[in-house]
């Protein structure tokens, strides 16, 4: 089951979307009135709606499924308790997150890391950040094949955290058990067939898929 | 003595810039053209230029008081070797970066943790990457005050590894000795007067001050 959650970065930065890929719409504060404008339907909605106005409110109230509000001031963002919540209804579910990226480079840093909390660590392969862009997946140590998505030219290799051993195979730029003491970024790798492998025995990588 | 470097990133993602506050000029690649184009000097431009048409490309090499032309293919980012080669002509100067945000998120990592290497990271506070809405400074571990921008509301604590006994005081936010096991935005923190004080005992920390 593909689920699709709209954060509340704005919709410029989106990526092309097939709203039939998905069979569940989860929209984070003004992500779920973007939902509603793009006539999808809301199946849970969730913020604290302040970014709204009355009017805008009330339609999304009105039309959610289910809502969850959140306290203005609180722990978790308001994508945080959208990611759990939807876990909670479907913990084997492929969750697409757009609206994530852009603007605000403290909230895209809190998206991007969303994934290596530990609550959601266990779900990291069913989770995809996706922008006009770039498509952003996460790993836990082992052996993988990377499969290119069509629009995109550029590979890249984020470790989020200290990485042993990372090998890179099947790409323009090689790596040999690499070990990589601080988060890099090894960008700008391209494909060169189809599909791409690496592999690593410790930390988290993302792996970006880009485009100019 | 300040420094302005810019890197091939979009212009509509620069700050506002006051060139007069700027001392020596570097141009990353396309950065090196879009100085010119500011009608500003070119004192080091660093690059393969290959994102520059045979004319624009000229024009860099005649303008450029001096220039550094890397290989298309290399370990090193262009950024990352500009970075290195300013350092070494001026290794006590303050430093900001812009046009390094935006676009490929690839990208924008490997901008964001370029600080962290090991041989840039003696420079780590020097070293200021800002764009439009966001200004991003570098901390090791110590204590702080940390000085409001005009401009901006938000402030961000943005751990970019596993960070010790992290303590905020005099913002909207407060912690005591909180343990952050791996890298964690603390966004959307807000100071309460004209500056805010925090500390911690290992790890390295992004301060990001931002605005809607």
């Amino acid at each position: 089951m593909n689920i699709l959650l709209v954060a509340g970065g704005s919709k410029k930065d989106w990526p092309q979307i097939d709203f039939s890929d998905y069979a569940f719409f989860v929209g984070v504060d003004r992500g779920g009135l973007l939902l509603l404008k793009e006539g999808q339907s809301l199946d849970l909605a969730v913020g604290d709606f302040d970014s709204l106005s009355q009017e805008e409110r009330l339609l999304v109230e009105k039309k959610a499924k289910r809502s969850q509000t959140s306290q203005a001031e609180k722990d978790d963002t308001d994508t945080q308790l959208a990611l759990e919540e939807t876990l909670k209804l479907f913990p084997k579910a492929s969750i697409t997150i757009v609206g994530a990226t852009g603007g605000r480079l403290d909230h895209f840093l809190a998206n991007l890391w969303l994934p290596m909390e530990a609550r959601f660590q266990p779900f990291i392969r069913q989770i995809v950040l996706k922008d006009e862009q770039n498509t952003i997946s996460y790993y836990l140590p082992g052996e993988y094949t990377v499969k290119r998505e069509a629009d995109k030219k550029y590979l890249a290799y984020c470790c989020l955290t200290p990485v042993e051993n990372l090998t890179l195979k099947d790409s323009k730029y090689l790596l040999d058990r690499q070990q990589v003491p601080v988060p890099t970024s090894y960008a700008s790798n391209e494909f060169v067939g189809e599909t791409a492998m690496f592999s690593f025995d410790s930390g988290v990588i993302a792996v970006i898929q880009s485009k100019d």
